[in-house]
C-alpha cells in the first residue's frame, strides 16, 4: 500500500516550483500524504542532496515514493528515471542524485520513456511539474515501474571522494556542514575501527588540533571542539553550544587528518 | 468534496503566525489536509505572492480552500474576502493579491462580513488567524460562500506594469527573480509569436545583448546566459548553471527589450 | 483520538534531521497527520522556540503530539521528558523550553527512562529521532504517559526576565522580534491596563518616543512608528509598512519604558 510521497528539491519555497508540483499531485492522488524532505538543498548541490536523501529515505514506511529534483541539467539530453530500492520508490533527474543510494542497496531502475504518464506539452526547463510529479502520482497510484519505461543497468555516479588509510593513519574531506555549523566528514566509524582501534591519534582539521575522539558535544566544555561519531555513522567535529564552521574557519572540502601517535 | 487547504503568506516560519492558523483550521477541521504553497513570498509583496498563486493554485484538485494572508494593510479598511473561482475558493485581504487569478477567469466574490464564521474578539493586527483561517475552516467544511457576507462585484486591481509592443519590437520588465537568479519577465510566449514571428530580433537585458530565443539553459555553454520561455509561459533570462541576477546585475522591476532587426 | 503530530525544532531543513524524525514516526504511525510547527527557531534559543509554543501549541485540537527539538544539551544529563497539559502532549528535552506553557496550565510530565518505546542503540547527538521522535510516534498510538517513564514533579524553568511596574510606569523588555521586525515586548495588556489605566503616558524604546497606545499599525502613517497590542496579548512596536529592528535600532532584550505623565 502507498500512503507517503516525499518531496526533496533545491527549489525553496519563494516561487511557484514547489506547490506546482503538489498541485499536480493531488490532482492526480488527493489521498496522497505529502512529506517535505527538503526544499532547501543549496542549489544545483547534487552532492548535498545525495547525503539527505542518504540519511533519511529509507526510514520511510513500505511504499513510500520519494521525488526528487535537484536538475541542473533540465532540458539536456540527461535521462529522467525512476527507480525501486528495497520497497521504495524514487523518481528524478539521472545526474548522480541516488550514487549514495544505488551504492549500497541493490536497486531497479528505468529511464522515463512513456510519455503517457506525463503532462502533455512538457516544458524544457521544469520537468518536475511535467514529468517527475506526475510519474510519482502514478508510481503511488500503483503503476509498475516497468511500464514507466525502459529498463536501465546502471545510473550515473557521482564521484564522491574516498577517505586515505595508510600506517600513518586517515586523511578524510568533510562532506557536509550542518545548519548548527558541525562538520560532518567522509570517515566513517568503521574506518575509525578498523584503522585507528583505540591507539592514540591527533585529529587535525582547520585551525585546530584535537587529542581524542568522544561521545558527545557536552564531554567538553562550552565554546571548546570536540569530536564524535555523529547520527550519521560519520566522524564529525563541532564546538560545544558554538559554531564550528565559523570558530575552526572551515569550509566544505577541507582536509581532516587523523595521524596516529608513535609510542615511544 | 472538499479535502485540501493551502497557505500563501508572507510570514515566514520563525514565528507562530503560521502554527497558530494551522491551529485554529485543524481544531475545526481536523481532516483537512494542509498544504503549504509558499510561507517565504517577501513582507508584504503583493506582486510576488500573486505571481506564485497564479502559476499554482489552479493546479490543485476541484474544491481546494486556499488560505491567503500577505496583508501588510491588516487592521485598515482594506475588506476581509473570499471568491470561488471554477470550482476553486480562496480567503485573504482584498488587496489586489488575487488580481493575476480575477484577470484570467471568471470568479464570484463576497465580503467577510458575517462574524459568527470568525474567532470571537478578533485581533486587529492578525486577521489570518482570527478572520480568515476560520472562514477557510468553514468554506472546507461545506459553508456556502454567500453565507460569509455580502457580495461584491469587483476586487482591487494590483497595478501590474504591461509589456509595449510596437514595430520595433517589445519592450518589458522583469517581474519576478527566482530562487536561482533566473529573471521573468512579462513578455509572454503568445506576445512574442505575435510581434516577433519568426524574425530576427536582439534581446537587451542588464549588461547583455542576447542574439536568440532558444529552448532550455543546456542550449549554452555553461556560464553563459540564455533566453528562453520558461514553465510559466513568460519570456525568461537565465545563465546555464549560473545565476543571471548576479551574473548581469539585473533587479526586479529592470527593463527588457526585443528589438527586430532591419533585413538588409 | 489522535490524529496530528506537531514538530517543533532548531534543525533548519537543507539537513536531514527533521525528514528523518518524520521518516521514524511514520514508519511507526503511517496515518499521523504531520504538522510543522517550525523548524526555524534560532539555533539553541530555547526562549524563541518557547514563544512559538505558547502562543500556537494549545490552539490545536484535542489529543495533538507536540515533537520539540530544541536541545542545545544533547548527550549531557539533561532529561527527555514527556508531559499532559489538558488533552495535548509534549516531547522533549527538560531545558526549560516548556517553562512558559508549564506556568500557565497544570501538567503531568515523566522522565523518558523506559528504553522499550525508543530506537535501539539511541545515539548520542540526535535524540529526536533516537527517542523523541519514537516516543511520540508511541504516544499517538495511545500509549499512557505513565508507561513511558518515572513520574517528575518539576520541569526546568526558563528564567524570563519580568517587568517591573512602579508608581512611575513600567519597564519592560524586547522578548522578540518577529520576521517583519515588529518588536514584543513581556509587558501585557492586563499589566497596562492594571498600571496605566488610561492615564497619559509615554513610551520609549531604542531612539524613539512615542506618545500613545493604539489600536493597529495602520493607526499611523506608513513609515511612522506605532505602539498597540499584538496578537499575542502582549504591547508591540512596530512601523507601519517598515521594520522597527531596522528603524529604530532595537535588538532582543532592549529596554521598553512607560513612564507615566505629570497631571500639572
Amino acid at each position: 500500500m502507498r500512503r507517503i510521497i516525499t518531496f526533496t528539491t533545491d527549489f525553496g519555497l519563494q516561487d511557484y516550483y514547489v506547490s506546482a508540483m503538489k498541485g499536480v499531485i493531488l490532482e492526480k492522488a488527493p489521498e496522497a500524504r505529502l512529506v517535505d524532505i527538503s526544499h532547501e538543498i543549496p542549489s544545483q548541490d547534487i552532492m548535498a542532496g545525495s547525503w539527505v536523501l542518504k540519511n533519511s529515505a529509507m526510514l520511510f514506511p513500505s511504499g513510500t515514493v520519494h521525488l526528487v529534483v535537484i536538475d541542473p541539467g533540465v532540458g539536456t539530453p540527461r535521462k529522467p528515471v525512476a527507480l525501486q530500492v528495497k520497497d521504495q520508490f524514487f523518481v528524478g533527474p539521472d545526474n548522480g542524485i541516488f550514487s549514495l543510494l544505488t551504492e549500497e542497496y541493490d536497486f531497479k531502475a528505468v529511464e522515463l520513456t512513456n510519455s503517457s504518464f506525463w503532462r502533455s506539452n512538457p516544458s524544457k526547463t521544469f520537468h518536475g511539474r511535467d514529468i517527475f510529479a506526475p510519474v510519482a502520482a502514478h508510481l503511488f497510484k500503483g503503476v509498475d515501474l516497468t511500464e514507466l519505461g525502459t529498463p536501465l543497468d546502471d545510473l550515473e555516479t557521482y564521484r564522491w571522494a574516498v577517505p586515505i588509510a595508510d600506517k600513518d593513519g586517515i586523511q578524510g574531506w568533510i562532506i557536509h556542514i550542518d545548519k548548527f555549523g558541525n562538520l560532518v566528514t567522509n570517515i566513517s566509524d568503521s574506518l575509525i575501527d578498523e584503522v585507528i582501534k583505540r591507539k592514540a591519534t591527533k585529529l587535525y582539521v582547520g585551525n585546530t588540533i584535537l587529542d581524542e575522539i568522544t561521545e558527545t558535544f557536552g564531554s567538553v566544555p562550552e565554546g571548546e571542539p570536540v569530536a564524535y561519531i555523529g547520527s550519521a555513522g560519520m566522524l564529525e567535529i563541532a564546538i560545544n553550544k558554538g559554531n564550528a564552521q565559523e570558530m575552526l574557519g572551515v569550509q566544505k572540502g577541507a582536509q581532516i587528518s587523523l595521524v596516529l601517535q608513535k609510542e615511544d
